[in-house]
């Protein structure tokens, strides 16, 4: 069994996708059984409709809802311990729930995961992980937006989080992981990549296997199974991949209209289309998961309908049932044991301090 | 008349791909005259099958190619004066050719640019510009990896030459500027990024019309006619891009041959494809311009055909023909006239103090 928690009040239909979006994950998993978190009188009408999840669902009503363009500081004054928001990180907190999954605003929920689930030990700052659809199948990428800027140490617990995840969502004992770096030859890139590269090729990890730098152009191909960057690059490679993929399904509209040969020709062919459609379907990989917090907080793209709300549970789904947070936590130690000198002030003093 | 020198043995391929191009350019730009530098006897064999390419043209024989894998600091030690490289930039320098097109090796052809021709009065750094599809036509994005990082003067600079390239290419009288940055709420993007953003309102410039900050997705969308950020991320940019679309490409090919129907429905929407295809060319938007130097260098993919040599020559052409450098040095003189405190140490001291 699975217990998921949900913010039904967020992203930017609320409850009108929420709701179906959990029957559907609960149809293909049905030992998930949810808590939900909203404002009653806005989720009844949509709960009504789907009795097997209202079954399976226990519901608190909340007063407030927090809003997609609220700022963080302004949502964590106003929602603290009241809003959907708040009550359905805190239900991981509490152990009530496995995990959970809100498609509210990125920044509060950043903002509500860390002041209420707090970072793991020896982990500075958190990430979010990606889940980028490649040539091979799937990759993890991270940081795509939590922070701006990481130093070598941060790039390296990020290398450790994201191949926790590929353990755990790819089921590979030592998933490849790569550097986002640049290729031009005389910039070499930046110093804190090529810092974290000598310590992932010295520390020899037994969790992962250090692969070198990857390119922009790795990132399609599907050359390694994480690939780690900070979040300012994270963020932007990610949003230049889905524009370009939206503006060639916009040429690809406007070719298939613009004859009649080739609409005969859209007609035959639209089993194939449909299926392309299929693999380029961002609601598929919808979710990005928050790493290196005391809990996993899955966020789902705002503007996502309930096929994408649902996606982004399975995804949280996965993650508990392969106990991503115990993966996670482990392999940071390991790794903080093994190499005592690059802990954290605080987590440092506890370790040997001896190599 | 427009004087083009080309580094024959740059690129894949050297002449095989570099006499083709040029001769394609000069078809349809009958006004092109070229001054070529290659070794001859590996020229030669190609450059008899274009005899109207031969009459239009100068050779000069140059021992020393560049290879594509040379580093910057040894291509400048054995290549200087002596390199087809180093020679088809000099000819910039000399004023003999009003532009130079290299498929060369990008790290080795920026040093010797710098070398060779100085960078600009008042620009600490140069950039490459990129000219990027977008569904409203093309947009200007750089530094698309020639530095790594930019503070925020640099960033300004970047935005003054990306303009002044944009009035030529485009024709416009003031273009559309943004900063590339995250759109996430808690975290509001670098702080030379903010800052820039900053000057350039304050600023307020007649060359050029500052729109704020745009995401990664407004690249694909053409929301600005020039998107400025520095070279990592615009490199990583790019490439994530470019991948995208070669990933979907491949799905698409996939699509079209996995069933009968849908091969007959390619046969009839074939035209649709090849319109569409034309339109993902990455030929067609082929070559980088190193902007910030005392003259104008053309650098197309390595590994590109004739076709795309040949629109590199072309993006050389129109650039030439607007009087680029020209553009880039008075709109950078009336920005430093006008904010006179923000200019480099050495050329401030020219300028008045007083704003």
């Amino acid at each position: 069994m699975v217990k998921i928690s949900l913010d039904v009040m967020g992203g930017d239909f609320g409850p009108e996708v929420v709701i179906p979006g959990a029957a559907r994950a609960l149809e293909r998993h049905p030992e998930i059984t949810f808590i939900l978190f909203g404002q009653r009188e806005k989720c009844e009408p949509f709960l009504a409709k789907y009795p097997k999840l209202k079954a399976k669902s226990v519901f608190h009503d909340c007063e407030v809802a927090i809003a997609m363009d609220e700022k963080p500081s302004q949502a964590l004054r106003r929602g603290r311990y009241v809003s959907s928001m708040w009550r359905s990180i805190e239900a991981v907190k509490t152990g009530e729930a496995d995990v959970v999954v809100s498609a509210g605003n990125t920044g509060a929920l950043m903002a509500m995961s860390k002041f209420c689930l707090r970072t793991m030990a020896n982990v500075e700052r958190p990430a979010i992980a990606g889940i980028w659809p490649t040539l091979k199948g799937e990759s993890i990428v991270l940081d795509i937006g939590a922070t701006i800027g990481a130093d070598a140490q941060q790039l390296l617990d990020f290398a450790v989080m994201g191949g926790a995840m590929a353990r755990a969502l790819f089921q590979i004992d030592r998933p490849s992981i790569g550097l986002l770096n640049v290729g031009v030859e005389e910039i070499k890139g930046q110093e804190e990549v090529r810092e974290a590269g000598r310590m992932l090729r010295e520390a020899g990890l037994d969790t992962l296997n250090y692969a070198g730098f990857v390119e922009g152009d790795d990132l399609g191909k599907g050359t390694v199974d994480v690939v780690v960057t900070e979040g300012f690059t994270g963020n932007i490679a990610l949003k230049a991949a889905e524009g370009t993929a939206r503006q060639i399904a916009t040429y690809l509209r406007a070719a298939m209209s613009r004859s009649l040969m080739s609409k005969i020709g859209y007609f035959f062919a639209k089993g194939a289309f449909d299926a392309l459609k299929d693999k380029m379907d961002p609601r598929k990989v919808n979710g990005g998961v928050f790493l290196g917090l005391n809990g996993i907080v899955i966020k789902s793209h705002g503007g996502t309908d309930a096929e994408g709300f649902g996606s982004a549970i399975e995804v949280g789904y996965d993650m508990a049932r392969n106990g991503l947070t115990q993966k996670i936590e482990n392999d940071l130690k390991l790794y903080h044991t093994r190499f005592p000198s690059t802990s954290r002030a605080g987590s440092s003093s506890a370790g040997p301090e001896a190599a």
